[in-house]
């Protein structure tokens, strides 16, 4: 079966790492020349709206998928066209727009941070007004890893803040005081079956995404599973889907949610017994999924700006090596380490030593 | 770092599949249109005896590897040329002549079935009479998964088996009736440091591999170890090595080795903290070997001639599957599946099902 993916990145590549053992083969429709997918894919060289070369990437695949969420509407209708498109575009619509996405979780009944929509001005200092500050001033649509958001203080920081996000349409949010950040992982086939990999509990730095730890005794997996169901089922998902959530005194405040395989589920690759990638890919092709069960205590330490030499990396016990084959720049994900161990304390020592790896290597290029 | 491997079939396929995370960039050289490890890398298509051919391979490499031990001495020599070769060419040459290789054994003192040389028929009758019939007679070079090979039950069969295999240089092997196959897989990095796989308990239809289980009780583990760290060391390898014994009466005697990762090593995929694969480019490249321990009881089984519906199979708990991409064609491997369980009975419980599936389908083509 023929595989096209919209991105050609590091999730696109380590689809095509999971998937080539199940006799999938790749097109990856990426602009980028050297697009890190490229090397083990098929490439179309283009931009994600030639029209042409979206109709060639469908026609030449049996279906096609996404590596992102921020797809215009108009790209995945042009695909869906010539070739089923999983997961549906109307989650791809929801997940990037917050305002959507907000009404969404409000209507299913998932727990959100109090929000107001902004589209002026005038509206955002009504929205402080009513949500109190601070607040996090975010735009609707393109924020990412932090980008696209405004911590507001003070009310004389409105002003600013506006036009520093050049007056695009935004949501206030009321500032949560939380003390923990978690992902709910789960995959859903084409016939409705779910399974929930284990929550992970997720800790970042300047916005980014550094470590995930697989929590499968969390006391809030429970809730984080009703959650995401709620979630899946409504959008008639097919594939991976993440969704983060803030843990406030013990309570689950939905974040945002991502439709495709996501960096919090990359331990997953040698920590599950069948990785994200492999049961995203089992989904949207039709195949039953695999077990979703960690196989034991497993992290992820992300690998940011540069890389810390291999060698120092893999003479340690338990860690396996995900270099992205990008080149090195700050604040860039080249890469990352999955760790895994046969007890939790000595899997937090193997992840404390991975951090002095990446801090020395941090250290000497300062 | 650019890896150069002769060779694009399933072996090299997964070691691209392993290498690609450790940040390798992979160019197979193999005549087949279709080698199934050229869609996931750079292929150069031509004979393994093209000349510039094999000057293109390791000029644009860091370095050479081999996905099959029949390379003729010059191929290496060649290749060492412009670019390092691992596995030393010397363990190729030893492994792809059967005296060669017998003789290295027993100056190992690394016990082997009695054997002659064998270079006419007048020295076939004379080896026949020393050993006694039934004896085995193989050609020297070019044998594999059975071919090349006769048994010799009766002397007036000795004549039409000289023919049968067109009078190549042969050896005579006594015949020895062994209880079961078991094979020792290592590796050994640059600086010298070996590790072991738990031995592999094998079983084989028409001179085929079916089955492998990892057998890390196996009280013959320690006798297989020793032998396999003097044949590294003699040969002063670098990289995945397979040694294959036949038990008799409780002790091992060496059948052949092969100088390469090996079907037999497949379940380590998943079955292994490191993989055969990851662990042969980690010694090839320099970098420090993975853990080989087994993370619970792992088995393997062949896919030949034909593949079952991967529904069948996925839908199996503990089951992954890797299709090689192969046409299918009787005898011929194209697929195998890596099977776990949290306990032993489990495991070949789901071996049988596993094999139920395949049988099922061998009927359905008769």
């Amino acid at each position: 079966m023929r595989v096209g993916i919209l991105g050609g990145g590091q999730l696109a590549r380590m689809m095509v790492l999971a998937g080539t053992p199940l006799g999938l083969e790749f097109t990856v429709l990426d602009p980028a020349e050297d697009a890190c997918a490229g090397v083990i894919a098929k490439q179309i060289h283009a931009a994600y709206d030639d029209e042409e070369a979206l109709d060639r990437l469908a026609n030449n695949c049996d279906l096609v998928t996404f590596e992102f969420e921020n797809v215009p509407a108009a790209v995945a209708a042009r695909l869906a066209r010539h070739a089923p498109v999983f997961p549906p575009p109307q989650a791809l619509a929801t997940a990037q727009d917050r305002l959507l996405e907000k009404r969404l979780f409000d209507q299913l009944g998932i727990p959100v941070a109090r929000y107001r929509a902004v589209d002026d001005l005038a509206a955002l200092r009504q929205a402080a007004a009513e949500l109190g500050l601070p607040a996090v001033l975010k735009t609707r649509t393109q924020g990412y890893d932090g980008k696209g958001q405004r911590v507001l203080r003070k009310e004389d920081e409105l002003e600013a803040a506006w036009r520093e996000l050049a007056g695009a349409p935004c949501i206030l949010e009321a500032m949560i005081p939380f003390q923990r950040e978690v992902s709910q992982i789960a995959v859903r086939d084409r016939h409705g079956e779910v399974r929930f990999y284990p929550l992970c509990e997720n800790s970042h730095r300047h916005g980014i995404l550094m470590t995930t730890r697989a929590s499968p005794d969390d006391p809030l997996q429970g809730a984080a599973r009703q959650h995401t169901r709620k979630l899946l089922e409504s959008l008639h998902y097919v594939g991976v889907l993440a969704l983060e959530f803030f843990v406030r005194d013990g309570e689950l405040l939905a974040n945002e949610f991502a439709p495709r395989v996501h960096n919090t589920g990359h331990w997953s690759i040698e920590g599950a017994i069948s990785s994200q990638f492999e049961n995203h890919l089992r989904a949207v092709t039709g195949l039953p999924l695999g077990e979703t069960d960690a196989r034991g205590p497993s992290a992820m330490v992300n690998l940011i700006g540069e890389l810390p030499p291999s060698e120092a990396l893999l003479a340690l016990p338990g860690v396996h090596l995900h270099r992205y084959g990008k080149a090195p720049k700050p604040g860039r994900k080249i890469g990352h380490v999955g760790i895994q161990a046969p007890s939790s304390a000595e899997l937090e020592a193997r992840i404390r030593r991975v951090e002095a790896i990446i801090a020395g290597v941090g250290q000497a290029a300062a």
